[in-house]
């Protein structure tokens, strides 16, 4: 099922209140957010300081993206700030299947994140567990980049995977998403969609979120 | 001459418009930014992203205070963002000169911050560039500690070093700071104090910020 998730990097860290309420006007469901920690990716972001802050100002699902070296040190702050789903990167942990089953545990949903240079290979024994794939559609580290096409590839592959197995995970797709190339991301299976500037810098951003929407019902999405 | 930084830490990141308003009709002339990266401090605060966006909703002066590893890679982003003071731990870099230099060439002022633990010799050569050391009256990393008075022979060693030798820094505390502790800072010659909870989560900010410059004038600082 389809699921927007605007990007918090690309909204303004001083009104933070006001852009997640008038997103909740446009009924989107997801609010993606990127954590950077300076280290596994060349910028430094935010941290537990604002998703703590923000979280009593919105119901929307917290899709926290963590591109922080060693995650598993984080966990339990993260569930306690209020994170639905805490998203890592395969490269960033020594033991990607303790850390899935301690998400869960903390009643998270649990999710991977895979750089454009990162196989599925890397995570295919933690498919059966996961709640949602992340697919980098860019490299991490900052918004505004332009789309890679070539990561379409794991996109379907995973959904293959999917089927053939009965795995139960969303595909997420990250990256230079904006109305084309969300038909493309779409028309290879992935179905929560994390946009930066193309929703959170929209000048109408109910009418940018029903454009998104329209898009996925053509696809059956 | 006494300056209020009361920091962001204890501040709501869902209104800091707000919040940096009501700092600025109290005339507090600083805003402490606590930048952790998880990895030099077990906490993540938050980041550029931050820095970026608020700078453009005040005038006062951004006191950055990096808890961060290695925060020279960082000294470029931090000054386009609008950095006005540029403070680091001395045990996080290598090359502490080439640092304090660099911050100085991109037209910031340069502090350095000393954990409790850490003595005053190790940044003794560097205090004739130095625009500002900070002291820290409880361990870096999160809010509502208790004051360590025990820094206080740092505050003045710092104090005394500088009349003898006519350096020209500011002496900063952070941790801990109330009313009470205000006047042992103050005794003992700290003229730029950190505030976290005494002051962003004070009932009337204005008011709390008049008891400070009180003392401040009764101290002389």
């Amino acid at each position: 099922m389809y699921k927007l998730a605007p990007s918090l990097l690309a909204a303004d860290f001083g009104i933070l209140k006001q852009q997640l309420e008038e997103l909740e006007r446009a009924d989107v469901p997801y609010i993606h957010l990127d954590i950077m920690d300076g280290v596994f990716v060349p910028n430094l972001s935010f941290g537990l300081s604002v998703v703590q802050s923000i979280r009593k100002y919105t119901k929307m699902v917290f899709d926290v993206h963590l591109m922080i070296i060693e995650p598993e040190r984080y966990v339990e702050q993260f569930a306690k700030a209020g994170t639905d789903i805490f998203c890592f990167h395969i490269e960033a942990t020594k033991n990607a299947k303790e850390l899935v089953a301690k998400i869960k545990e903390l009643g998270m949903k649990a999710a991977i994140a895979l750089k454009p240079a990162t196989p599925i290979s890397t995570i295919e024994e933690l498919l059966p567990q996961l709640d949602m794939v992340l697919v980098m559609t860019v490299e991490p580290g900052f918004g505004g980049q332009k789309f890679m096409e070539d990561q379409m590839e794991k996109v379907k592959k995973l959904a293959e995977l999917r089927s053939q197995h009965d795995y139960h995970y969303d595909i997420e797709v990250d990256g230079g998403i904006n109305p084309q190339t969300l038909k493309t991301v779409f028309a290879n299976g992935a179905n929560v969609i994390v946009a930066g500037s193309a929703v959170m810098g929209a000048e109408d951003i109910s009418a940018r979120v029903k454009e998104f929407a329209q898009i996925a019902k053509d696809y059956n999405i």
